[in-house]
């Protein structure tokens, strides 16, 4: 698949007399476009709801255009539920699914009336001892254990993830929970992360809903919902074939109709909490050249930095990228693409094709939706860009400022120092 | 070596009285015992320097600590230099050590009067037309390419490293800098990262020596000083025996009189510009275990998440818990401890042996003082903790307040939505 941006050479040049070079820009066309065709795969299930995974783009605006088309919020920390109940997405809108929790993160949750993803057995009594109380609503995080795998090929290691309660205890903490008081249950899974195939959900699916036809039928627990939760990934390289969110909604409604509905569970609605999947796509990271250095190899020298983007320094990630105003042109020049940290991982890439790149060239990073601003870190002193919207009409609004020197140095503003830097400032 | 925590339970139930858990505490006695003898070990060279390396640790009040022992700042940003300047590290107290720099960057450095270390032979012209000169004094990193060994043990490769000049580019460059008028050079190296051998100064100094003293005799440059950088590391499994800093200053001394005397270079001032060094043992992360989960492994969640401390999540890299109060129990448990991201690489350490671990226990996880504050992240929406300061006399200074969710959200504050998060702020 070639990997278009969505903005133009001519696009970025006038973006750029506004707001300078790096910054993260989101496709409001395609976040819509998807979000909508997610809606309809799933539209046979009169209870689906989509959870956005904020932590991938804990951006207010871009949550908002998900809000529109039903969407709620996916949370893992306090932060994450102030910033869902002031876009307005509240109560069991909310879904709080986090592990090794405080206590002080429950506590909000259920002021907020989140519906709260339980990650351990042990959060049981934990829970009810730091509310006083239960919920008439809780869902368990389950983890198999073991290696998840689709036919032969396999996908992930749930017995190595820290996550979820086994087997045994998804029984043992029903059963607890009814004694407790529940009325209503989930069930909650996350078993292999950024899936480029249409089968993981539906193969998921059958796994959680099996689950849950014992639980129902042994504990006697009402199951109010299934949460598929995230893992639907994106295709990072050209080569790789994007899922088909249509055949997927179809293939996990055939097996609903399969275990589910004759077990007389066609009641269960079924949950999503997709990050990478809403907003990773639609995300690129636009970028200058400022340096060509030419020593033991070639190096393109960016204004971006791991600041703006880890993936590729944390995981050795790829991130496709784009000469803007070269699309055309063959990729026939062997470069290391770098950031500015003294850390030899700030790379955005390493041996990668492309066309001839001179300093002034924008560069666009591509699929930086999820999982990319949100990664950030300061280190080197480094501050992070702003974010902006490309709307469906063309023209771009600023969604997040770039941090400035004062934001950077907030946790000292205590001390002298912080006010011999920045006299202006008031307390 | 027995890996003893600076702090006691007793001190630490004391602490957190005051300043509650995740915190990072630095070491003043340690600091100061370990610059002084720094200092002593490089006392045979009248020119010595070490400019500490503040991306590792760029806390004022511990900065300020190794100025009083005639430290400067080694700086990579802007706001680096802004902080240096704003402790009073000034002038050629800094020395600007970046790579694909910005051109902004360049002018901060030059206004301040810090030596520059320029990483790449183009950035002569840049720096010329950035600021509209050349300074008289110049510094240069060398990168000789392939691989830096002593004898048959690969330490690093610097071919594949994104810093410097070739051999080559070191005379080329000297050249035309001499006919551009700078007057004093520098020649700085960086080839190997947190080694544990006493061999890696002298080595890199020998090599550093052959080719400065090839450079002067060459190009005529007047070598002012030779910057050896960082690369001095710490021992952070309990089965590594630490660095002498007396034997590696003296058998750089005695490499010194060797190659650099002889060739009448006798005046040639050493520089160093460590950073785990000086502060990576006199840091902790102290942290409290706030769940005990028996699932597919045994997992200790604390309190405490990468966004602390992100070197285990990115590298894998290993850091030594002692719980404390249970020091002399025998490690007969195994554990992951974990945080709360909902990542699966926040753990702070995997299969490690401890004694039983209980909830309510404070874990000190060591060696945090370089690249432990300063590499965290916001990932989840997670807050950055305080950093205090033990002081010698047994009393604690909080140098650094734990972020509050105005500063997760301070890149908002021109939006409606921060202001509905937080009515009290004004702009």
């Amino acid at each position: 698949m070639n990997k278009i941006p969505f903005v133009t050479k001519k696009q970025v040049e006038e973006i750029t007399k506004t707001y300078p070079t790096p910054f993260h820009i989101y496709d409001e066309k395609g976040i819509r476009e998807n979000v909508a065709a997610l809606q309809e795969a799933f539209s046979w299930n009169p209870g689906y709801r989509e959870f956005f995974a904020v932590k991938a783009t804990p951006n207010p605006f871009l949550i908002d255009i998900l809000r529109e088309y039903g969407c709620g919020c996916d949370c893992s920390s306090l932060t994450e539920l102030m910033l869902s109940d002031a876009i307005g997405i509240k109560g069991p809108d909310i879904m709080f699914s986090s592990n090794d929790t405080p206590a002080e993160e429950f506590v909000l949750a259920d002021r907020l009336g989140a519906t709260i993803n339980l990650d351990d057995i042990s959060h049981i009594p934990f829970l009810e001892e730091t509310l006083g109380h239960l919920p008439k609503t809780l869902s368990c995080r389950y983890n198999p254990g073991g290696k998840f795998a689709l036919g032969t090929d396999i996908m992930d290691n749930p017995g190595d993830a820290k996550y979820g309660f086994t087997t045994q205890q998804m029984f043992e903490g029903f059963r607890i929970m009814r004694q407790k008081g529940v009325e209503h249950f989930g069930i909650h899974a996350f078993l292999a992360s950024n899936t480029v195939t249409n089968a993981y959900y539906p193969t998921l699916a059958r796994q959680l809903f099996e689950l849950a036809v014992k639980l129902q039928q042994e504990t006697g627990a009402h199951i109010a919902f299934i949460n598929l939760s995230g893992g639907i990934g994106i295709p990072y390289r050209p080569d790789q074939e994007p899922n088909d969110i249509r055949v997927i909604g179809d293939n996990v409604r055939k097996v609903y109709e399969e275990v589910l509905q004759p077990a007389g569970m066609g009641d269960v609605a079924i949950y999503t909490e997709l990050g990478r999947f809403m907003m990773g796509p639609y995300g690129h990271l636009v970028t200058k050249v400022i340096h060509e250095k030419h020593t033991h190899k070639e190096y393109v020298g960016v204004d971006a930095c791991a600041v703006n983007l880890m993936r590729p320094a944390m995981y050795g990630a790829y991130h496709h990228i784009t000469v803007l105003g070269k699309e055309e042109q063959p990729c026939d020049h062997l470069y290391d693409v770098t950031g500015s940290l003294c850390e030899n991982n700030d790379k955005f890439a390493i041996d990668r094709m492309l066309p001839k790149v001179e300093t002034g060239d924008y560069l666009v990073i591509h699929d930086t939706g999820a999982h990319g601003f949100s990664m950030g870190y300061n280190y080197n002193g480094k501050l992070k860009s702003a974010e902006l919207l490309l709307r469906e009409d063309g023209s771009v609004k600023l969604i997040r400022r770039a941090e400035r020197p004062q934001d950077y140095f907030a946790t000292l503003d205590g001390f002298d120092i912080y006010h011999k830097m920045f006299p202006q400032e008031g307390e």
